[in-house]
């Protein structure tokens, strides 16, 4: 049984990336611009200095910078633990008797559990270069709150983490490792903010959402000196931090004489599927491959499949720019669906472009057939993965299903972004039966949108 | 800031190793024999075959096997997690201003979450070689139980897993791991066996131990008709699996030209320390080198440093074969120390030779001080440590510190065996300063050496 493909890829250090991928610079059309909030004109970069590290709102603004160089300093971070390894998923494929050749990229070997830490380290790294004394960020599943923890101790940096609520009281040792790692962990919304007593006035239960431990974290940020607020997914400079996990999968794909007729992500934010597809979704822009692109995203919080793409503020509180995305409407508050880290009612600007200009497709699963594939794919794969990469799994599974239907051999990639070691809550549900697919009705989702912003010419 | 030794170096495929090592095929003396508990005569071959797998059976007695060949279907499985990093630690050796080169290999990058898969993998393939239709086994933390449920799982093979009450308790998530993987948990001591009867009987609040699991799950191996029973360390055995995680450490310092000055590795029932030094050690027998080893264990439960050397009975209920070892007797009732997987009263008979015939040395460290590294270590090397790996981290940051003041260089390699995502009980508990040091007075010792066996001429 000897193979000339082995199972784990790992780069040497050598073969690491030293540039992260703008994949702005190669599109046709470029996302629309952020909106102040206040003018409904497109926001200048220093209009975005109170809020951001201003290195960072440079990237965020940087349209045409094709490849930009990763400091040194984070690539010395990135080498404890990256590269991370691309797997053949032999046992998986024998186990489906698929003629598909699977791959993922598995981001899960660090303390965060997650590609989190990708971002989390630059924002870290440049928030400290610019002398900032704190930042605040919001977390859904924990993941992003424990990356930017980790970043944050590496560079005695204090840090306060907004925590969905629903996410809070799920995944309890989430909030102790944050805690090890000496962050301020805060329950979303709380009464520590206007807005989250505003919030919380008007629904003394609620569960919370993303949009509004957003609204929390940049209301601390801008009224704390020397404090920004810093982001876990949808903007422009999380893609572009996440592209070293495409282009590293490309590299590792290419020295396999390998390349994906499939390219499939789970869809939150987007931070992991724009990073994935950065490198893939070049070759189709430049008219060099054309590979499949396939967003997964939950279907209880179906913002491609089921949203507007429009422009609509980023947070339940509508103090950020303004942001033309697919959106549920940032009203829209999902229900308590475990997989906490797609519980968002907007999408990354640039993924929503490029979805609406009909560069990638996007599929919306339901979470019993998500835990199905996770169970299934943990046995045979061991790993477990986390809910929301179990997300990709299913769509991974289901393609390769479809291959077995039509004997062809696919090579499909995926993103395992990371483990569900904190997610045993929801493993529990799926596994006692209790588990339940909610699905938003029209009526459920027209809320949302009747409460878009209104913005002329858009 | 070139480095030439790699943050993370990982072997390929083609050089892992394809044999485990046999350490007693080198050893100048060998340990004392397993007791047969009715006769207290040397067991026979046959003696084990109701308890044990036959071909597990037959590794545990074999003392000249040098190199015994790995399965071709267990190097595969391998290579779904293998081979584990050895990793520089760049940053720890920065945070503390050592001159010490700090490697280690770790062993935390599968579901199980530590090095316990190695063993476990070999140990269901046996099994389902020979036929049995189901296992039992015991776990203390939960590391090896979640290992052989993913095992198991793997190769369908049903299994009840006895899970000491204390880590039930604190853990309930690790059961849901298991879940997961189909196992059966039952916290022991249970009423689901007479020996668990019984000991509730004296003690119906008993937080248990590894020793009564271990007669649990022995009971119900031999009265289920196709059943055997397995264990994740002390055996010979399991030894002879883990020396994978020295033959891959010691193959990939030999590309960085690298040999340990010290070895360290935290000290249960020996399963990892035994794995890690192992072909350290064979040069140490052979005289081709003489590298420091070191042995690591709670001041709580202190085996090597405070036990007696003498036969003494595996299990709580005295039904397993005698082994000749470090012991604090088997009656000996660990306090809830949170490092629930070095809880054990005895340790490796052949770790417990060498010690005795002074090969190895062992220290005895104090909880909240191994707490105290683990959190320092997360946050230099983005890994949260289990509290067991916890133990060589203590006093790998020890030696270095000496090797600051005498300004010696020395390398310095330390097992990392896993993950702590199951342990942020305790975590929180030091974090909060809620967690204390317990240490057993001499008498409280006493206890357990007076009920040791009566073993002529040992």
């Amino acid at each position: 049984m000897s193979k000339k493909i082995p199972h784990r890829l790992y780069l040497t250090e050598e073969q690491m990336p030293k540039q992260w991928y703008n994949l702005r610079a190669d599109m046709k059309e470029l996302p629309a611009p952020l909106l102040n909030p206040g003018t409904l004109q497109p926001a200048k970069l220093e209009e975005l200095y109170p809020v951001f590290c201003e290195k960072l709102a440079e990237q965020e603004m940087d349209n045409t910078t094709r490849y930009i160089d990763i400091p040194e300093e984070i690539q010395d971070f990135y080498k404890m633990y990256r590269p991370s390894p691309l797997i053949r998923a032999y046992n998986l494929e024998k186990a489906l008797g698929t003629p598909a050749k699977i791959y993922y990229k598995f981001e899960g070997n660090n303390t965060s559990g997650s590609h989190k830490l990708n971002s989390a380290i630059a924002q870290a790294y440049y928030a400290k270069e610019q002398g900032l004394t704190g930042l605040t960020t919001e977390t859904g599943a924990g993941q992003w709150g424990t990356a930017l923890s980790e970043a944050c101790a590496y560079y005695n940096l204090p840090l306060t983490v907004f925590m969905v609520k629903v996410s809070y009281e799920q995944k309890p040792f989430r909030k102790s490792v944050m805690q090890t790692f000496d962050a301020e962990i805060i329950a979303s919304p709380s009464n520590t903010t206007k807005i989250g007593q505003m919030i919380l006035s008007k629904d003394p239960n609620t569960g919370g959402s993303l949009g509004c431990a957003i609204s929390e974290a940049i209301e601390k940020a801008v009224s704390t000196p020397g404090y920004r607020y810093v982001l876990g997914s949808v903007l422009n400079q999380v893609l572009l931090h996440q592209s070293i996990i495409g282009l590293e999968s490309k590299a590792a794909m290419e020295m396999l004489d390998e390349y994906p007729d499939i390219v499939i992500g789970c869809a939150g934010g987007g931070s992991n599927l724009g990073g994935l597809i950065a490198p893939f979704m070049q070759d189709k822009l430049t008219g060099k491959a054309s590979p499949r692109i396939l967003a997964v995203e939950p279907a209880s919080c179906p913002s491609f499949t089921r949203g507007k793409y429009a422009y609509d503020f980023c947070d339940t509180g509508r103090v950020t720019p303004l942001a033309k995305m697919y959106t549920l409407g940032s009203s829209f508050m999902p229900s308590a669906n475990h997989a906490g880290g797609l519980r968002y009612h907007g999408m990354s600007p640039i993924l929503s472009k490029l979805y609406h200009d009909g560069y990638m497709e996007a599929v919306a699963v339901e979470q019993t057939k998500v835990f199905e594939a996770a169970v299934f794919f943990a046995k045979q794969e061991t790993i477990l993965p986390a809910p929301e990469s179990a997300h990709a799994i299913r769509a991974a599974i289901d393609e390769a299903l479809k291959c077995k239907e039509t004997g062809e051999a696919k090579t499909i990639l995926f993103g395992l972004t990371g483990t569900g070691y904190f997610d045993m809550t929801a493993y529990n549900a799926f596994l006692n039966g209790s588990m339940s697919d909610y699905i938003p009705t029209d009526e459920d989702l027209q809320k949302g949108f009747d409460e878009l912003p209104e913005v002329p010419n858009q």
